[in-house]
């Protein structure tokens, strides 16, 4: 079938949006109309160049929701006219990640997600007779997609579409830091370095889990009236502070009777492998857990000094929240709807297809925290 | 009153073995009578003058059993009679850091203890009506020493001095890294680097928690049979290799339907920060933890990318083995006692005070496990 979608064609050029090909469901697979995706820097990441792991050309987009209009053979979890939102980290709920219970990071299909294609090897997408790439297993960017079955979240009908597709990505992600990796608890004291669609989704996943002090670092004075829509309680624009960083945060966390200071949870959310040292070294000693959360640079690496560790300190990282995508996603819809958490304010800017590139534009300049491109 | 010590000259010279004046306890205080002490790499790492904290001239040792002889005003939990184990990590039980419940690095006294004093800021220790520092908090290798109340415990009268003085670091900080640190599983998989005193103490704590896969690594081949004494199940010399060390450990620890590989735990237990890498990188995708127990040189800093936390990998330390002093030290003797954990044959070496120095010769040489003096 013919479908409507934004073709990246090459790393550092603009998407074309363009008539792709899609094939039909293969065995275990479905096809699902996108209704309405997100714009996220990992799109961007990827279309720039910096990925070395982009594949070119492909159809990028990770954070959709749409409507389920077909099933190929053996399929069984979803049926036609399912409302769903795609998952580029699937859930099959048979590999040893998955019964490990430990870790979100389903590996059923890692190695042709990798590859920019479907599990049996090959693409669903082409233009004139040659193979397009998949994105994640999901490419959202198209008004029809195909995957796996076990990349699908089936979530309520009366969900908007052009809301929760951001719980395909930043919503889940932020939220999930808190909840599912760092497992925040009542009273405690965090700080969340870079106020973008994941930050702001990560502070009012503090607010969900009750923490008593959030404090929200961004080098852009205009986040802080952003912060505090979502739960933050204190900012702090490095570049103003004249003095730093991390001192200055250990400080604002000396509080009562601890003279010792740093903050039980960090997160970043910058993909600045500087920014992610300071967060570590914001940390309390003796408990402090450091979440890694941005996707930094190719070659990039993150370092500190091993007593930072021996002192107590904690260093882990998330992906996708820690979230099982087809047992929590469908969740946090439910949070959505029950008005626990927040999205509409953050999605500033909604745009057909065709204005896709400006979505990128937008974001690139600091002057959305969502775009979102519907149908 | 005048006491035996080894005394640190000055940085890179030998301890030089002669009478020092110990004033008796303050309030608060204790004097213990040292019946026995261990000969610790941290002890070597101090007086070599690779330590930028180190303060000289100082009593050393930290890892002694003894009798408590006398005590000061308002000292409750021990008295005269008492056998103890002197605490470098000390448990006040009042302060943020031990009310906690999440670290046990007790904060009361972390100041002057890190500057060679007791609480009140001044040292028992003199030569001549000149003072000499305590180290640690303990300054073990002296015939009597003061301890404030907190940094002592009490441990069953039963137990010989010259085996359990080797719980005041050693098996402490290795069993412990293992069960309160890591809180390893029945069934899990490890990899431990470095079969030294610490590492073959973590191999016999693994095996207490019931760990089905225990790998050891040293460049060492004589510690295959050491290692093989406390639990290791394989052992890997990386100089004998002829390959890349960590893809070597992650397909060693593929097993049945997992085709990803990785350690479910790994400790460093050499202060190496290459190594320390090396351990964080064998462990499993999406949730082996690496947890760092060895010292660094000053100014040595770990790196890894990002990647390797965001796809689920955590890193941490432990100091002491996250074990209480107070609390947990007593239950290790008793295990020692019931035959639960060995200590007898990891003690190569036992001597007087006055061949102190040729202790940390057969250490630095690989010589020896444990080298005790006895008093």
């Amino acid at each position: 079938m013919d479908v409507r979608a934004a073709v990246a064609v090459a790393a550092g050029k603009p998407l074309e949006v363009t008539t792709v090909q899609l094939e039909g469901p293969r065995d275990g697979e479905v096809l699902v109309e996108i209704k309405a995706t997100g714009v996220c820097h990992t799109d961007e990441f990827t279309l720039s160049g910096a990925d070395p792991e982009g594949l070119f050309p492909a159809i990028l987009g990770h954070e959709g929701a749409g409507v389920v209009v077909d099933i190929g053979k053996g399929v069984t979890s979803v049926k036609k006219g399912d409302h769903v939102i795609p998952l580029y980290t699937p859930e099959c709920r048979q590999c040893p990640s998955c019964l490990s219970r430990k870790t979100n990071l389903c590996t059923a299909i890692r190695a042709t997600q990798g590859q920019g294609l479907m599990p049996d090897g090959t693409s669903r997408f082409s233009i004139g007779g040659k193979p397009v790439h998949h994105y994640m297993g999901t490419s959202t960017f198209a008004n029809y997609t195909v995957l796996p079955e076990i990349a699908v979240a089936k979530i309520r009908e009366d969900a908007p579409f052009d809301k929760v597709c951001y719980i395909g990505c930043g919503v889940t992600t932020g939220i999930g830091a808190v909840i599912n990796t760092a497992k925040v608890e009542q009273g405690a004291k965090a700080i969340v370095f870079g106020l973008g669609g994941i930050g702001l989704n990560v502070l009012q996943g503090l607010r969900l889990a009750g923490a008593d002090m959030i404090i929200g670092v961004d080098i852009n004075n205009d986040r802080k009236a952003w912060g505090e829509r979502f739960g933050m309680t204190h900012f702090v624009n490095p570049k103003d502070l004249g003095k730093d960083l991390v001192p200055h945060l250990v400080d604002m966390t000396k509080l009562g009777a601890d003279q010792i200071g740093g903050a039980d949870y960090t997160f970043d959310c910058t993909g600045n492998v500087t920014v992610m040292r300071q967060a570590l070294e914001a940390c309390h000693r003796g408990w402090g857990q450091s979440i890694v959360i941005g996707v930094a640079p190719a070659g990039a690496e993150i370092a500190t000094r091993p007593f930072q560790l021996v002192t107590g300190r904690v260093w882990k990282g998330t992906a996708f929240g820690g979230a099982r995508g087809r047992t929590d996603v469908p969740k946090i819809v439910d949070w959505y709807m029950q008005g626990k958490i927040q999205i509409d304010p953050m999605i500033t800017h909604v745009m057909p297809l065709a204005e896709i590139n400006n979505a990128f534009e937008l974001m690139k300049r600091g002057e959305s925290i969502r775009g979102v491109v519907t149908f």
